[in-house]
């Protein structure tokens, strides 16, 4: 049959009836929601085998729209897939033909703003460039800087367990989210207090916190600001050895600093990106302190002092800046699938006495890969415990076929020698499909029996972004 | 039929072919574990209607023999009840002569302590001061200061989502527990990863965090521990009026300041507590700052000048000396209740444009009540959002029999007073059976839905601490 001549499936009117022209099944619109910004999907465009197009599009612009679609969705037993920004990069959203995708796009702006509580509610599709502008005009800040800042959505962050390039001083999403209203896959609204702290049974919102749109839909987020700083400076060391720079890491944060940018680039990544700024071989650290200017001046002293203890020496402070204006910067994925070459990062995290034989195991073994062309590693969020480790790989294959097998390779090596040197396998992109065969490496059989149990109970046709997040094995 | 004369349950057998002696049956044990710290349960023991003993105490020495005294019991239908120190202040404890006690107090000690890491793992059952002494030792801290350190086991403050006297800068329990091992209603064990940070679908431990025995029984917990601080010096100041003293504690902690003690007491609490040294009528505000020298200088410096900017008066820091000294001091309930006295503390939060309302709105509810004697109240935890409210009362009804009465009365009164100004019910201590039929108020009816579909999952007969936590009507 074909499938174009084929009547609407029946779920498109009910949609149409409950939401009107917020249903899309033009080309266009079906396209852009095919899939997230996975290169895996990249490359399956550009090898001419692209994923297919949504049934439709639906944008609700009211909670009770959302409410309205999930139970549409789920009378009709079709499969329902959350979108926001579509900016993730681990196959989080990958709808299929027999799914309906719900783009949060349509919730979108800041509902309310206290400037006395520090708190700023928004509707889940505002963009995070645009929430963070909105609080800025009133000198205040969100303080959550993921890279995609201009690509992501609020309430992907939260879906997401997403953590920006400031979060050793302020926290990753969880540590910002004071509260949220969420749909359930029932259609049913919860919506937490906003309220500080809370001991009133589990916290509830971590329910949905790196749910990755399996368990419900995020509809609108409060989050915990702070002011704009009075002053952010930036300092840059360099170290002879990465593990050095580890250390000097590890030494300021015990020491109770909490720069919110602290950075350490291997040599490979240090010359990528600062050139002639950072000595060959040598591996850079950036921080940025911010706060009150004594309160600055003491910290950026101190660490200066810890990490020249620690053989690191001062750099212009300078590159700095050069970060600050390169940072969200990224080349796509296409142009280097164009040049035979595949790429990816892969972030793990591990506590201190782990990280160094993290970093040596994947390198080590992704450098045996067949056609690797680099992998190397940066440091960028650290912890009291440890850090995490963010590792980007290029590899061109001498067969173009094998572009595919080549990533999966890279994938499981990375993950495999980072789980033989203690490390945990995701430290903020989340799970997705990329990573969803490995996640009972994570958190044991027993943590995906409990997740399968809550999915059940939750979401009990499997209707809510099916094949997302828990593994296909073992269904 | 004579109980004493009845055949022994058929659990017990069970149970003592499973773990040997550590099955207790002698009157002294039953009656150490009829309840908590409640000082209703109190009240019923002091009116000579005591709390019947539990069918058995179990104190399994290793996580096998919880999981095996977990599935006996399931196996034989008998409620399980987890109880670790009983220091618990709501009736989370209670399990009535049909139910087992699975005592954590078996599963004692430190396991495992890295000072490169600063972890520290423990088993459950090991009481919190022995707990910080063993990572002294070592130069190292938990940082976390229940009132009932010398009384609870780590173990519990995870169930319960205890806070400390220092979390205003080393947070509450959930941002010092890195990892935990726990076992499930159905005797599986759950163990999640040593890692500082995890995207990897939702986190885990969060549902244990708060979980009051109801969802599976904690057996290890692995903290992430800090040095002990250089320097540790403190200040006080007193205010005119309570809502300035919540002013500057709120303008200290926007300008990025987090003395870890920061407690602001009522005019009479003040008085109480602190006799002379403050002035009548004034409320006093207690700050430890700690870290390096230079920064504990720095910091004191600068909340002393918002403080002082605040209208505060500078007072003798020996103040603080004392409240170090008298802190855990707590009189027994018991010799209230010999006097026709009814006291009980309920802590509460809110953001700060609505904690002045709570504040007022509860004193003055309270004030109505038939025999109150006095209701006052502290600061002591305190967010860039906002902070806490601790309130104390003491009730003498002119009719010693209603001072069960007289004592729900105090409470609801609270609860409505918090509730109507927009508080939220439950800062530390827990839901218990004090709070259980008010929690839908605080996480509404879909959240109270949606905790019983995660109790039905994980433990679909009810065994696991029942009549805990979840409300009792609608049942």
């Amino acid at each position: 049959m074909n499938a174009e001549r084929a009547s609407p499936h029946p779920v498109l009117a009910a949609l149409s009836g409950a939401v009107g022209s917020r249903v899309r099944t033009d080309a266009e619109t079906l396209d852009r929601h095919r899939h997230d910004a996975w290169v895996l999907a990249d490359l399956h465009d550009f090898q001419g085998r692209p994923a297919p197009r949504p049934l439709a599009v639906v944008e609700p612009a009211t909670v009770d729209e959302v409410s309205q679609t999930l139970r549409i969705c789920r009378e009709h037993r079709v499969a329902l897939v959350p979108m926001g920004g579509g900016s993730g990069v681990c196959g989080g959203v990958e709808p299929g033909a027999a799914a309906v995708v719900l783009s949060t796009r349509g919730l979108s702006g800041l509902v309310a703003l206290d400037d006395r509580d520090l708190t700023a509610r928004f509707r889940a599709g505002t963009m995070g460039d645009e929430a963070e502008r909105l609080v800025r005009e009133r000198g205040l800040t969100i303080g959550h800087w993921p890279q995609s800042v201009a690509l992501s959505t609020v309430g992907g962050w939260v879906a997401t367990r997403a953590s920006g390039q400031y979060s050793t001083a302020y926290g990753s999403i969880e540590d910002v989210l004071l509260a949220l209203e969420v749909v359930l896959p029932d259609g049913s609204v919860l919506r937490t207090r906003e309220t500080p702290r809370a001991a009133a049974g589990p916290d509830l919102r971590q329910l949905f916190l790196g749910s990755e749109g399996t368990l419900g839909v995020v509809t609108e987020v409060t989050f915990s600001l702070r002011p704009v700083p009075e002053v952010s400076q930036g300092q840059a060391l360099h170290f002879s050895t990465f593990a050095d720079g580890l250390e000097a890491i590890r030494r300021l944060v015990r020491a109770g600093h909490r720069p919110p940018v602290v950075r350490l680039y291997d040599a490979r990544e240090s010359r990528r990106h600062f050139h002639e700024a950072c000595p060959r071989g040598r591996h850079m650290l950036l921080c940025i302190h911010e706060g009150t200017a004594p309160m600055v001046a003491a910290e950026l002293d101190a660490v200066q002092r810890i990490c020249t203890d620690a053989d690191g020496a001062v750099a212009e402070p300078s590159v700095v800046d050069h970060w600050l204006r390169e940072r969200n910067r990224v080349p796509s994925f296409r142009s280097f699938l164009e040049q035979g070459v595949i790429v990816d990062t892969i972030e793990v995290a591990a506590t201190w006495s782990r990280v160094g034989a993290v970093y040596d195991g994947v390198t080590k073994s992704l450098s045996a890969v067949e056609g690797i062309l680099s992998a190397t590693a940066h440091s960028s969020h650290s912890y009291r415990s440890g850090t995490n480790l963010y590792f980007s790989f290029a590899a061109r294959p001498g067969d173009p076929s094998k572009l595919a097998a080549t990533y999966d390779e890279c994938w499981r090596r990375t993950i495999e020698a980072t789980l033989a040197a203690g490390g945990g396998i995701a430290h903020h992109h989340g799970i997705g499909r990329v990573r969803r065969d490995y996640l009972a490496r994570e958190i044991g059989e027993s943590g995906v029996a409990l997740l399968r149990s809550l999915k059940r109970v939750l979401d009990p046709d499997d209707l809510l972004n099916p094949g997302n997040l828990l593994p296909t094995r073992r269904r």
